[in-house]
């Protein structure tokens, strides 16, 4: 099992492990992709929230990035990025931040109505304004089916100061699909519709310039392969994968790059149970429904080389503040007593590293990411 | 509405708010619950992590408390705190803190098995043990059925250089419990198990001391009246409560004070939904279900004074990384929109609390807490 070389201390409580080659390899993979695809790849930093993650896309020819708050574009900028696409919506409780973000980076910004667009004019520096499109999942953007609505923030945005972009649209209903079939489904019904969003806007305003569509989601993303008619790609999730991505059949187990290693400290034979230390504050408390039930991790083996063997059919049964409850069907492995580390591979990576301080490579460098 | 006097630019973000009055009215009321009953109070600190609302406690005469980790007793223990109960089983890859912690602290720790208690013996300064009972939770804890393995480890401590100090169960089951009735019926099975277990270890080994009878979970130490026959409680959320409390029973909502601010970003007047700044990695994503459906939270508003006035049938309905999704079967109040800011009533407040990097008072004092 591994032993990280450095901090031994940090090492015995819950500590998030990252391993750099899978990171490393998952980027160059999606790099690959969008180049083939001859479109804009802008990763979603909101998964690591990490500088030094940061420079690992930045190796692999990275310019723009995605972030999912105004602190984390800041945090970004002062970082050396300065093309930085904000996917949430505007809080104008932050226009102070944004103003002076905006003196040091070209910011793209999604809106959702006239009303913030017009709000946006006092913002002094010009900004790119993506329209945020809900084609079903019902979370943020004007619903796609309101084309009325559309227009009219299209017409607002370019009687304003700002640049009109295009639209961005992040496919969520993807997160429910399993299996590449279904992944494709939602593709395919993504694509229909925000081509035809595209050529009405085309047609439009003016036949030689088509809107920008900028597209998110790790499953659509890592799946789909002819992705030319798009503009860019926004994932985040794909650097570190986790157990929902291979539920969903994004991934392989091969392509996780993220591990929370938990020591036991309590083991109940007669159950077929073992508590470890490691609970909803370190993992959160995410949960995925899978065939065997509702789990709240895989649970298995680390090797030095980083690589991950899952014990067979054992599972994160719950979690309280600490308590991890580790639980199978049938007796579990024998060799792991009290005092041993088990390794959790988490069910979204993105709410796992946000629990936790920091992060390891394998070999024990701090993976630091942007203070709360 | 509110706005903190302090630290405006906090406030533009999702933040967590602290009813002092509230909390300290809580704190007040289990105070004299244990002075009533004539058993000692040793209020659990994970709810909080914060060295200023302990001295809340500690003015209120509070002398010893429970914590969750080794890390969280090193903090309160440099923070002046000497009587410290670790209410989670021994992690021995932490030993060299913990024994750097038993330098400077009388430490109560739960075992739950002879290996534990024997590798407990490499701990230089004596400390105080309690056997964990697991009387039907399965968390942690030597099943209560399970009296032979109770009474060996009994033996394996009294052989050993550690003090036998009694039993300590965590009545996990009483968050299942709904109305007082319930509750009720969670604190009589554990009351008449607790109370057989600690006449049989009177009689087996000296008849004039009693093994000491810990317990914890706020549900019961909120409700049930009589607790004379304990001798201590170590309850931690009903500092704050919550919305999981509430649905219990285990308090009103006027014993809420824990609440978190969100900007509202987007608001979606067809479908009754707003969009807040404050997501899982602000709320976590503890959910609860209710007759409503599935809940990530209450919605609503705080007055100057503190008093939260929840919008009728309004609930989180979903949270994302940074999204949440404010439902209503109705139409949402019309006052509201983008640019306002609502206030959640968390799920699960110690989970909350350990999301955010601190809290506000009402007058915007800042409660800082342990370092993740």
């Amino acid at each position: 099992m591994i032993i990280l070389k450095k901090r031994m201390e940090k090492y015995a409580k819950p500590t998030l492990i990252i391993n750099e080659n899978i990171a490393r390899n998952n980027i160059k993979t999606m790099v690959a992709k969008a180049k083939s695809n001859n479109i804009s790849f802008e990763p979603h930093f909101k998964t690591h929230q990490s500088k030094l993650v940061g420079e690992w896309f930045r190796e692999e020819g990275v310019e723009a990035i995605t972030v999912s708050s105004i602190s984390m574009a800041t945090y970004f900028a002062k970082n050396g990025w300065n093309k930085i696409t904000i996917a949430f919506p505007v809080n104008f409780l932050e226009i102070n931040a944004l103003i002076e973000l905006s003196n040091s980076a070209q910011l793209t910004l999604l809106v959702q109505s006239t009303m913030v667009v017009k709000k946006l004019d006092s913002l002094k520096n010009k900004v790119d304004l993506l329209i945020e499109v809900d084609a079903g999942y019902h979370r943020s953007g004007i619903a796609i089916e309101q084309l009325k609505e559309i227009e009219e923030v299209v017409k607002t945005i370019k009687e304003g100061k700002h640049k009109f972009k295009g639209f961005y649209y992040h496919a969520g209903t993807s997160y429910e699909a399993r299996g590449e079939h279904e992944i494709k489904s939602v593709f395919d019904d993504m694509k229909r519709e925000m081509m035809l969003l595209k050529n009405h806007f085309k047609l439009l305003k003016n036949p030689h310039v088509a809107p920008h569509i900028a597209i998110g989601d790790t499953p659509i993303c890592s799946r789909a392969e002819d992705l030319k008619e798009f503009d860019s790609i926004h994932p985040g999730n794909f650097v570190y994968y986790d157990a929902t991505q291979i539920e969903i059949g994004s991934c392989n187990l091969e392509q996780v790059a993220t591990f929370v290693s938990c020591p036991v400290v309590a083991t109940y034979k007669h159950r077929n149970e073992w508590v470890v230390y490691g609970g909803g504050v370190h993992l959160s408390k995410e949960s995925l429904d899978t065939a065997t039930g509702k789990i709240f991790g895989l649970v298995g083996v680390l090797s030095t080389s980083g690589l991950f063997t899952p014990f067979k059919d054992v599972f994160v049964k719950s979690l309280s503040q600490e308590h991890g409850i580790i639980s199978s069907k049938h007796a579990l492995p024998s060799e792991i007593n009290v005092g041993d580390v088990i390794y959790i591979l988490p069910i979204h990576s993105c709410m796992t590293v946000d629990c936790m301080p920091e992060a390891y490579t394998l070999e024990g460098t701090i993976i630091a990411k942007m203070a709360k």
